[in-house]
């Protein structure tokens, strides 16, 4: 099997780089056409790998693809779940190449989507290509990628529901999430669920001159300003009312085995030349992003921001919030909290509009199941040393809808790294990482089968 | 004299929406040729009325245009002081027609710079060809016409030093105010300075994952948000250390005055669609925007600010942060004071930039002046109303320049209004507006002959 990759790495790295070519940005309706390319090459890309079924589903977004390899119905069946679609790539004069034009240095892949997740789902097209062309498939294989995870997978629900049968499976296998280090291995156990909004503070009904009304009208930027900054208190902690009541407090010892995990302050600060960390008092740089609840502004703007000086005082502002959340808190509930606090905090020279984006569930997976064994023995064979259980700060929403809709868990066993910089520029992926993947993946089928067998 | 305007009517129009349609926006760069173009209209337009010289001087930004006509060196001399370039047109979706292609509609003009300041400094150009035309001229005018006042005149200081000779004169008229309504005339006695500066919040070395990062390492845009919110406490007075020190308290019968111009807070409220006004607590909103410095963010931007959804952690925001100042403040002063507060309130997660745009002291106009008496005369005699000395809120750094080089006091004749909309979209200035200055600029050579003569 690892002969047939071996053989294959240069023709499975140069269809890889053909699809991250794809500038499939779900975001921005750009590039809609680019989108349908990109399902395109996907159905294609399982075909060819031998799948016996490959097709495009239409949604009022963006296509889903759907492939599946049955071997034996009554062989235990593994639903692969992946996206094709890319973050935006703005800023583009931050990255040293273009971000659609993948380049190979160091041993890593440098392009939007080399890692997210173009680069780990398509190590499982490759890995169901590899079992089946050396007959070592010990499972069926379902595979699901869909093009709108980065913008909260809108129509997957609806999907899902609606193909329960089509989709029924044993268990869920993702490659979207990372490891601690290329020497440590590890397995994301619980991601952080997602609430996303974009505000508006709309003063006066005009662009404003800032001398002749500058101090007797409300500015909408000084007023969002102090709207955001009143959303957490001095300790870091976030102020919107009712926002904590759902968090789950972990144990002492469950803490104490979080922060187990290696980890270096020093050299974390270092790779992000910062002076000091930043987050809410009383925890832990790893608990701050994993197990604690966050608020962070994604993206402002409003009045001039083009060169020199222009004394304008603007008629609005906005901005784009979004929280990660914890178990057991529920992205509608948080999202309604967030509203009705925000409408309540405007002062009365103001208005404000409230848009909600997408949001998600945080989601956990028991250790002591038969799918996380197999994936943890898969990658102590391929790795040479047993994984550690981390909790990720992403988020995946799709990861509690498959629980609440097909009823079984998913297991998150990505083979990324904090350096591949997912959603920033310069995004890259390690080729040692990627044919890693490829050589890990037919392993977990191959635990997975034995595990159930003798269930 | 009258009958000239009269019979010249569309053609003193036409000519200055020639002038409009140049896009002479002097804060961006790609402007440079279209500044070239307006000062070279500018010139021949001086000198087409009959001055005597008219010529372009180059500086190291934009050219300033000087012109004269000398009819009698023992006759008071006026320097006319305007300028030919405009603010930046953005956002241009906020505008119902192009800003650089000129509409009337109910006897206003639309476009950027309408009023601002080529429909105001072209009425000088206009007034001097009428007198000259009609043998009315009783004093000597020297007119500069500069190309950087929306950029804070960065160069012209060096001009005057260099030039004071040819710039010599006894006062300096100035129309670039507005009046209260046009049944109520005003003259300004009273200009807020300005300091205006570019801050940058620098966390991580480059985007971040929102998920990965988010809680642990500092956002940003939240700590820009926090720096700005704290600028103001809750009742907006400005928290800048040293900030009121030198402001200029008015007395209670200065306030009574200042407060008995004509203004109606529900009509002022309606025309801007505001609940409610806001700003700093124990003053009229006539006083917030004339005698009260100000602390407004004119631009912000950070993050993703395109379509749809990016859970990003920035690397940096960004901030244009101006405050107009009242006298005795001193605007390098207050920017000195502002760059020392803004680095002290910094948290260590994160690094800031400041760069000083420009600045301009504030200045007041002593209203038992002969220029003040003439220009007062010349309101009264063609509105059939005396003007009422107000106090504005706007900035034009020059007339402390003026003061300070030439000696002389400058006299703030505008004949704009509040509804021209200057620095936002569709600012407009009326014809009625128009015709009156062209119409009132020679009554105030008039007058201001007659009283200098019997001095």
């Amino acid at each position: 099997m690892n002969n047939y990759i071996e053989k294959n790495r240069d023709k499975f790295l140069n269809e890889l780089l053909d699809l991250i070519r794809i500038p499939s940005v779900s975001a921005d309706s750009k590039f809609k056409n680019d989108m349908i390319r990109a399902a395109e090459f996907v159905r294609d890309s399982i075909a060819n790998a031998g799948a016996d079924k490959a097709q495009i589903f239409e949604t009022p977004g963006h296509p889903i693809v759907y492939g599946e390899k049955i071997i034996d119905p009554s062989l235990p069946t593994v639903l692969v779940y992946g996206h094709y679609d890319v973050q935006p790539a703005d800023p583009y004069e931050l990255w040293n190449s273009p971000p659609f034009e993948p380049v190979i240095k160091n041993d890593r892949i440098y392009a939007r989507g080399a890692c997210d997740d173009k680069g780990q789902f398509y190590m499982h097209v490759k890995a169901l290509e590899t079992m089946l062309a050396t007959n070592t498939l010990t499972c069926n294989i379902k595979m699901m990628i869909e093009g709108e995870e980065e913008v909260g997978s809108s129509h997957l629900e609806t999907f899902v529901k609606a193909n329960r049968e089509m989709l029924k499976c044993d268990t869920i296998l993702i490659s979207d999430t990372s490891m601690i280090a290329n020497d440590v291995p590890s397995i994301e156990t619980g991601l952080r669920g997602l609430t996303y909004l974009e505000v508006e503070v709309v003063g006066a009904n005009r662009d404003l001159h800032s001398g002749v009304y500058g101090g007797g009208v409300a500015n909408p930027i000084n007023v969002l300003c102090e709207m955001i900054a009143s959303l957490k208190d001095e300790n870091g902690h976030i102020t919107i009312p009712g926002f904590y009541d759902n968090v789950e407090e972990l144990t002492a010892s469950q803490r104490a085995a979080l922060n187990a995990a290696p980890f270096d302050l020093n050299e974390y600060k270092k790779d992000l030349s910062i002076e000091d960390v930043s987050g809410e008092l009383g925890y832990t740089t790893i608990e701050r992003t994993s197990v604690r609840p966050t608020l962070d502004v994604n993206g402002i703007w409003g009045g001039y921001i083009g060169e020199g000086a222009k004394t304008v005082l603007p008629s609005k502002a906005n901005a784009k919030i979004s929280m990660r959340l914890v178990p057991n808190q529920s992205d509608q509930e948080i999202c309604d909290l967030f509203t009705k606090h925000f409408e309540a905090i405007a002062p009365s020279s103001v208005r404000v509009k409230i848009v909600p984006h997408h949001g998600g569930l945080p989601y956990v997976t028991p250790t002591d199941s038969i799918e996380y064994k197999a994936a943890e023995m898969a990658m102590e064979e391929s790795f040479g040393k047993k994984p550690i259980p981390t909790r990720g700060g992403g988020s995946i929403p799709i990861v509690a809808l498959f629980e609440q809709e097909l009823g079984r868990k998913s297991i998150l066993m990505g083979f990324g790294l904090d350096i591949d910089g997912l959603h920033g520029p310069n995004e890259s992926y390690g080729l040692f990482n990627f044919y890693k993947g490829i050589e890990t993946i037919p392993l977990f089928f191959k635990h997975y089968a034995k595990l159930k067998k003798g269930e």
